[in-house]
């Protein structure tokens, strides 16, 4: 959906129109949905690992390419909706993992790093999406990881260690829950799981409509819970998926499966409360993969777009987006070349990780010059090349394609003379992050929060507390 | 001034207490200064080069070590003020210098990096305390870098290149603003300048009253426009100040100058506009210097602590907070012993250029270990120690010395380990950065704004426009 589309009611100040006007203050901007009425449904957006720096350059990217603001910081160029810092540390650490963050939110309480709504003391927090169910919404989660992954995990169940995957897929089994998609084959497939069970067939027992490609999920109807499963592990980067026809064919976008979920929960008459991650920008920071990073932070903001239209058309939809922490910290940091440098993520047509499955041990440093250019536009150094190949000529090589031992820190380190994009580490960050609210409770919402206090918000905002 | 005594009279939710009250919107909250009124005072603090992990890192360290908030989270804790994100760009690039960044604040116009409110034609834009002044207003900057330097210069004159700080100091002499304190001795003593002309006795003859040191300071009295000059360069670290009783009587804490100013300023009868720079901020993040950064983030944490308090008894004045762009993107990252790490600060008696500068060509690693432990509390091992000396033994030492030359890079990757704080770069980055205002006048900051809407921001907000 085009920006322009979502705003096409609305009262806009153009992108290059002065954005301070002392005549016109926040409240009297025009706001069809009030802020301060009892939300139906819930949209909770998820930027997994988002960094301050991450929101940022996704919007300098769309801004420089197309001309156009982000959905999320088109928000506050608008004075639409509230925002908010917020404090992300678990119970055991100023620095949380995406178990004890989505726990915060999904059951309320600070737990240690790994857990899953489960306190030291074994204690059982109810996740929220439980509580609404029960209430009689319909529920559901989409990302782009596995959708037995912590954060989808944290809004769904209680247990000790995130982990497991496979026990956490049955434990979905029972829930019912009314949509469930993204990755995670690995862990419902009979012939992936140690324990040779077929989830599947499971589910399907249960009473679950299951779906394994977009084709068959863009025909999907309402009436049976869902359970939708389009990878292995994770879903390809965003950038990846771009170039391959196959890839486009099989495994939707994060924005298609929000817009899929949201068609089906809004049949449900007593409304519903749906969680979206976009579980791959942590990835990519992880890997300090700039390039995917970027575009799935776009892809993460095109699903934004579909939840803020639904929402503008709606009136009765509180839109959350936030992330769980940060991770890396990257930015675009200063070079006399720095916006002909950062222009260069334009060009590219696949992540760090692809390239870096393309070079084999043996390689010359030609090859890998090549490579690099073919799939990102760069021309590194032969001396660069020659650095990146001992990775994998004093490495061997079926380990290497383990994706942990990929050299993607070296790449990193030698992109950033052609990107100005630097990282921090590659682990998360104990940064109080961003968060903004659109329509009715989102005055609710305080301008520092903990993480914890998501929780109640949602239950005030719903009316059920 | 302890948070306690500034929020004595407010509303106060505690720290420990739960901040997320449905019962207590943001409108409700107790807050006897009108935002919307007209400011007769504006102080505008500048924490320069200051990324979202500084602001945040600083903030953490206060909450661990004395269970409070620093004073500019606590706005947002307690609900007060308004803020907003900042695209800090300058004309020439998405990473703007302080020059540049300034000079949108103080002319209005976005300029290329390094040029003082003069545009690419040679077109000058009138600086914002030029303008108070002329309407009658007391005005002046203080700052921890030399006064001469970019922040300050910004608000003040117009010069092709921020470089020439001689110049920048013969350009203040006609002006006579009412206060202007910071180091830079090098750029007004006739010892120190190349042209040897003597500005001290320049600016005592157009009418100045000169202050060299901080016992000078505190006995000023108003009058007279003041020249504070309290180091040749910039003033030392926080950090460093603390520990040495010499500094600690000549040089005085950013919170002092501030308090200082507003005093003398505000027996204006038309009001003051201040600029107080945490200057040190920034070349702590270009050092990659987490202790530095730290102890410096909070000084002018402290001297925001006066401004609100000031602000707060007055009710005329607006109190803006920000940074001209992000520095190198600090953050603390994810270890088992992140807490513990972070929590090494407290025991840190130097920053990493004090200890690097004890550190000679020639010295044994033993010996490198013991400096560090001194200082700083940490042992690093004899091959870390060992992998530093080695920029010292191949490092002409004359050249060493140099600031430039420290090996301020390697010992910020070293103590990663020990400390959990990373570094993405030692550069600006692009980020879009922290902005809050507390006072008359805060209601005119929109959600998201442009560096350059603050100069008629400014000017709105005291009637001038």
């Amino acid at each position: 959906m085009k920006r322009r589309e979502f705003f096409r009611n609305g009262t806009l100040a153009t992108l290059g129109a002065t954005l301070f006007n002392p005549f016109n203050s926040v409240a009297n901007v025009l706001n069809p949905i009030a802020a301060n009425g009892k939300a139906k449904n819930i949209i909770f957006m998820v930027s997994d690992g988002m960094s301050t720096g991450t929101l940022n350059m996704a919007d300098l990217f769309l801004n420089r390419k197309y001309g156009r603001s982000s959905n999320w910081l088109g928000l506050y160029r608008e004075s639409r909706g509230t925002r908010a810092l917020m404090d992300t540390a678990s119970a055991s650490s100023l620095v949380t993992d995406s178990a004890a963050a989505s726990s915060s939110w999904g059951g309320g309480v600070r737990v240690n790093n790994g857990s899953l709504n489960v306190g030291p003391n074994g204690e059982e927090h109810k996740p929220i999406l439980q509580k609404f169910k029960a209430a009689g919404k319909a529920v559901g989660c989409v990302t782009t990881v596995p959708i037995t992954h912590a954060t989808p995990a944290g809004f769904c169940i209680n247990v000790g260690s995130r982990g497991d995957q496979s026990k956490i897929a049955e434990l979905y089994l029972p829930l019912k829950f009314d949509v469930m998609m993204g990755g995670g084959n690995d862990y419902f497939s009979a012939a992936k799981r140690k324990d040779a069970k077929d989830m599947y067939k499971q589910f399907d027992l249960n009473g679950y409509n299951i779906v394994r490609n977009r084709i068959e999920m863009m025909a999907l109807k309402p009436g049976k819970p869902i359970l939708g499963v389009f990878a292995d592990d994770g879903l390809p980067y965003t950038l990846d998926h771009n170039q391959d026809k196959d890839l486009q064919n099989t495994v939707p976008t994060l924005a298609e499966m929000t817009k899929t979920a949201i068609a089906i929960m809004n049949k449900n008459s007593k409304g519903f409360v749906l969680q979206v991650e976009g579980g791959k920008v942590d990835w990519a920071a992880h890997g300090n993969d700039a390039g995917a990073l970027i575009y799935d932070q776009i892809a993460f903001d095109e699903a934004i777009g579909e939840a803020l239209a639904f929402a503008e058309k709606d009136g009765n939809t509180l839109v959350v987006m936030t992330t769980d922490h940060g991770n890396s910290n990257p930015g675009l940091f200063y070079s006399d070349k720095a916006n002909a440098n950062f222009d260069n993520f334009q060009n590219f047509k696949h992540s760090n990780e692809w390239v870096l499955k393309q070079i084999h041990k043996g390689d010359t440093a030609g090859r890998v010059i090549e490579q690099i250019s073919n799939a990102q536009n760069i021309v590194i150094t032969s001396a660069e090349a020659t650095d990146l190949l001992k990775y994998y000529n004093t490495v061997d090589e079926a380990g290497l394609y383990n994706e942990a031992n990929l050299p993607l820190r070296k790449l990193a380190e030698i992109q950033q003379k052609y990107t100005s994009v630097g990282w921090g580490a590659m682990e998360h960050s104990a940064d109080y992050v961003e968060l903004a609210m659109f329509g009715p409770g989102s005055n609710l919402l305080k301008p520092f929060v903990k993480n914890t206090d998501l929780h109640n918000l949602m239950l005030h905002a719903t009316g059920m507390m």
